[in-house]
């Protein structure tokens, strides 16, 4: 808890108690503050004995030597990145909690079978950088080192990944690669993000895999025109348009048991007396399975195009004047398919769960969210654990997870890295 | 012609045609470009033979002595600022004409009974500070000077138009007021900025009035929170529900034969994977009727709160996941009630329009958007006289009126002038 305190005063958020540790957090992945919680990790985890490493995308590799060193460290990963108003735990949860065995382990003069790694991956939430998880992603083969380099902010601005890397110091020499940096398994401690542990009164999710999902950008193109001399029927209003669109994509998720979700839109040229000509926007779209988000997919490319055309798709102009016909593009910007993770990371979270906690308080559970475990588990063993946070709430100031709940998912990452290491 | 290309030099915007006369314009209220026309508008009037006058919000009157001076001029008025991706002819139009008004006198050796002027009016789009007309607002007492002064840009930034006012050097020492500078009369030639000329197929539209209209903005307050893991009913997505309201009001408007339309929407976080907790919007509203225009906003203010609450408003939730409530605040920027102009100006530039087309070349019409005469009107005899503009277009860099029609224009400028001047 004093490193996640500690570390949250660089990109300190919103305040929401009376606390000093009751804030969010804002740190994007890359700024100054970002920096700032990268360089106390590089000290911290070599004052603990560790070797650190830093990659091609400033993945940074800290490692324990074991009594053996002929295979690859069995590793704890997540990331010290926030959203623009994210909350304390998530990522920075399983960071801290990776340097804290550390420390257990130095404490103990304890030597494991193998070595043992902390990895904090970069640009984990695709907040800044417009692709989710795309350091893990280079690392496992997934994601073309350039695409991720030249990789723009989403927010007006020219930087790139790469020239943020250079920036603050964390381009690393060492290839972003399994292959450079081979990996026995990856574990990673979170929060849930959502209420399912906190509705069953569980402790510990036994995380056996990831739902799918894609990121799309959609751009549509109208005419600017006075709002006060132009009749609706002459208007080719490029945000009524996309409001259409928001509209349908929930429509189409309600009926498909999928998520879609607009967390950016952008319009030109943003005046109260012009109708907007253009109107970019991010679409996300989630499923357990992959084919329903294919299915989505498909559905969204469809209909987009006929209410851009003017067509009445499912109630999407009732009561509204049609105006002039609009065109629409759709980019697939991420793919992220449905994860299942491997059995033998599975189990030894398990295991530990109930070791510490008895049988009665671990679920099996889906992550509605992405994690570095998703690229981890294209290239080694690889699972995750859950700890409830406060109403389900994440990506928000006000997320919270309780110490106690921070401590027993930190314990059960501790003996889960152990008894990977055993086995 | 040679002055509106001269001019547009300063600001030129996006280009649409081989020629570069062939552009748009992106000169806002206040910016250096804007400075730089201000600046030819005064060398311009004071070489032939003004005295030019800057008001405490930068309007800037050039007057041409009279025979008499016992009375106050009439005045020739537009603008010169632009939309951010505005035309060529939208104010520049007007001004030039009255300038060339000023330059057919001087060259015959005309005197005219009493003074005739000619003036600038600042920010009269409301594109850069968020009130259309501002600046003849406060010359007509309708506005408080402090209001204006303190207004700030629509796009992130620190200015005021009082700080810009100041920067650009045209925060005059004479009281912005009709008391400090009267007028016999206010005439203003304007491109039509609809299609009814282009339509009818007549060049001169004799303006008798200007319709109702009123600026809100809206803001939707939710909760940020996770995509991935956060189901659709646990969401309140205050982007879904801005875009509920969007199509709403244009449902609204088709009922009551009135005008709805957002020009600018701004939201917060804006991350691709958090539903947005925040979504501040733009709302213009306009009708004939003052009445209607009442009405829109009581329907707006009844069916935006139920919207938000999460009722159902004929079919604004059609086939979606309902989620949990938000709230949503209003406020009334601006209101400028349906105008009138005065029977004395209407005759002259009829009377004009007929001694120089012949009968059938005009028609008397009311204009959707508003301008400077609105606020003149209101303490002095006014009235605008249109020319068409290609398809009606006008907010849009493509705006084009073909020079001949300009010219036809400016002559029935100077008549009405002239006319009442003798009247
Ligand atoms: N855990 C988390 O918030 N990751 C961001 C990737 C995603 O969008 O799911
Ligand atoms: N003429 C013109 O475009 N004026 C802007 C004020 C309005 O919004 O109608």
């Amino acid at each position: 808890m004093e490193d996640i305190h500690h570390t949250c005063q660089w990109g300190t958020g919103e305040s929401w108690g009376d606390k000093s540790t009751e804030t969010g957090m804002s740190r994007l992945a890359l700024s100054d503050a970002d920096k700032s919680a990268r360089d106390w990790f590089v000290e911290t985890t070599k004052a603990l004995g560790c070797k650190v490493t830093v990659d091609a995308m400033g993945n940074t590799f800290a490692v324990r030597p074991g009594l053996r060193n002929d295979k690859p460290p069995t590793f704890v990963g997540s990331h010290l990145d926030t959203q623009p108003t994210g909350g304390r735990y998530d990522g920075i949860l399983g960071v801290t909690a990776g340097v804290e065995m550390l420390r257990v382990l130095a404490d103990n003069w304890t030597e494991t079978e193998y070595p043992v790694g902390v990895v904090n991956w970069t640009n984990e939430e695709g907040a800044r950088f417009p692709m989710s998880m795309v350091s893990s992603g280079v690392w496992a083969g997934s994601i073309p080192l350039e695409t991720a380099h030249n990789l723009r902010e989403v927010h007006p601005g020219t930087a790139t990944m790469k020239s943020e890397l250079e920036r603050i110091g964390y381009l690393g020499s060492t290839p972003a690669s399994y292959e450079a940096m081979p990996m026995a398994a990856h574990f990673e401690l979170h929060i849930e993000q959502g209420p399912l542990l906190e509705m069953a009164n569980k402790k510990i999710g036994v995380v056996t895999g990831v739902q799918a999902y894609k990121w799309f950008t959609v751009k549509v193109k109208g005419r600017d025109t006075h709002t006060g001399t132009t009749d609706l029927k002459s208007r080719a209003d490029a945000l009524l348009t996309a409001s259409k669109m928001i509209l349908h994509s929930h429509r189409l998720a309600t009926a498909n048991s999928a998520l879609a979700s607009t967390g950016i839109l952008n319009l030109k040229p943003g005046s109260t007396n012009t109708v907007p000509g253009e109107v970019t926007f991010s679409l996300d779209i989630r499923a357990p399975k992959d084919a329903t988000v294919a299915k989505m997919k498909e559905l969204v490319l469809r209909d987009f195009h006929k209410i851009a055309a003017g067509e009445d798709v499912e109630g999407s102009n009732h009561g509204c004047t049609s105006g002039l016909p609009l065109t629409v593009s759709i980019t697939e910007d991420f793919d992220s398919p449905a994860t299942t993770f491997h059995s033998d990371c599975i189990t030894s979270v398990r295991q530990s769960a109930h070791s510490i906690l008895g049988p009665n308080m671990a679920m099996e559970m889906t992550s509605g969210a992405g994690h570095d475990s998703v690229y981890a588990s294209k290239r080694c063993p690889t699972s995750m654990i859950f700890v409830p946070c406060r109403d389900g709430v994440s990506h928000n100031p006000r997320e919270f997870c309780k110490e106690d709940d921070c401590a027993i998912g930190a314990q059960i990452l501790l003996q889960s890295v152990v008894r990977f290491d055993r086995m």
